[in-house]
């Protein structure tokens, strides 16, 4: 098994090839990660959020459903879930305007740069910014359709796994928004675990 | 007022100036739209349901809210809405593949097909294909997360009426999907009236 430690407020990227396992772990707990996929021969087919919801019928796939691109081929089959199972497939990636609009002055690391530092150290410095995977994100909804952020319910050591359908390009940003309740220990490392 | 009727199954694009009205109107009922919106310096920005999502809290805006770019910039202002409100942000547009996967054998107007068809009338021939604010479509959500296809309730001569907050170009398309029972009069014409 491989493993790359996602740093708290850093994104990683990991080839993974089709049939392999992929695993997100919430090493300490209440973190949220940003989850990206882009099929491996072509970057502009990605994991799509609109067409999974299509796909399955449901505002997330349950685990052994398959989140499929903007060309509706399955990419990431859904295969496992320790976690409560509250995941988010609705918010944008927070990036720097994100932090500008919430009051922050300077930098601020962000999902969007994350994604787009991983995909650069594997050679793909132009990507589009897709509606993340949300893993372990608590973005509850009322019945009028009202979004909030609550703390993710994750706890350490819980994980998703997912079978890659095709060849492709994961990123796994460990989420550093901290002026939202969502990660509720601080912001605090992840796990890509590669297993056949 | 200039007028431009999009008929059944079509795509029409307007350009719209910063400040102008621009109404999308339900010609007979029961008529889905499918709206997309760029900004016309830079059609790399353009109306973004995730982005829109955490700028208004909810699921869709309601009158008085703004739609967001990708870049978090107010584009399009819903200002009036003569309808019952129901309307969706959650699922792609209908493209080849999906029709597809509802077992059509050969071609079928498509929603994205009638984007680039209209993005292209206006010299634009690359595009990305935004997840599109399906006016008068009606996605029933329950409270496990499962989406239905029900009928648009919107009534002859209803509107939507939005305010353009950048210089943009506007589309609509009279969504073509006769496989799931959206559209419950048949495919029918939308307009898209331009006020000053």
């Amino acid at each position: 098994m491989e493993r790359i430690v996602v740093p708290p407020r850093e994104g990683r990227a990991a080839r993974v090839r089709r049939g392999q396992r992929v695993r997100v772990v919430d090493l300490e707990g209440a973190q949220v990660g940003d989850l990206f996929a882009f099929v491996a021969e072509d970057v502009g087919e990605y994991a799509s959020a609109e067409h999974t919801r299509v796909a399955v019928g449901r505002l997330f796939p349950r685990p052994g459903e398959a989140f499929v691109t903007n060309r509706r081929r399955p990419i990431l089959r859904f295969e496992a879930d320790t976690s409560p199972g509250i995941h988010d497939m609705l918010l944008a990636a927070c990036d720097p305007t994100r932090y500008r609009g919430l009051g922050v002055e300077g930098w601020h690391a962000s999902c969007q740069e994350n994604l787009q530092t991983a995909m650069a150290s594997v050679g793909q410095t132009r990507v589009e910014v897709p509606q993340p995977i949300n893993l372990f994100m608590n973005i509850p909804l009322d019945a009028e359709g009202g979004l909030g952020f609550a703390p993710a319910p994750s706890r350490a050591g819980d994980h998703v796994e997912l079978r890659a359908e095709l060849d492709c390009i994961v990123v796994v940003s460990a989420c550093p928004q901290d002026l939202v309740p969502i990660n509720a220990n601080g912001i605090t490392p992840l796990a890509i675990e590669l297993l056949d």
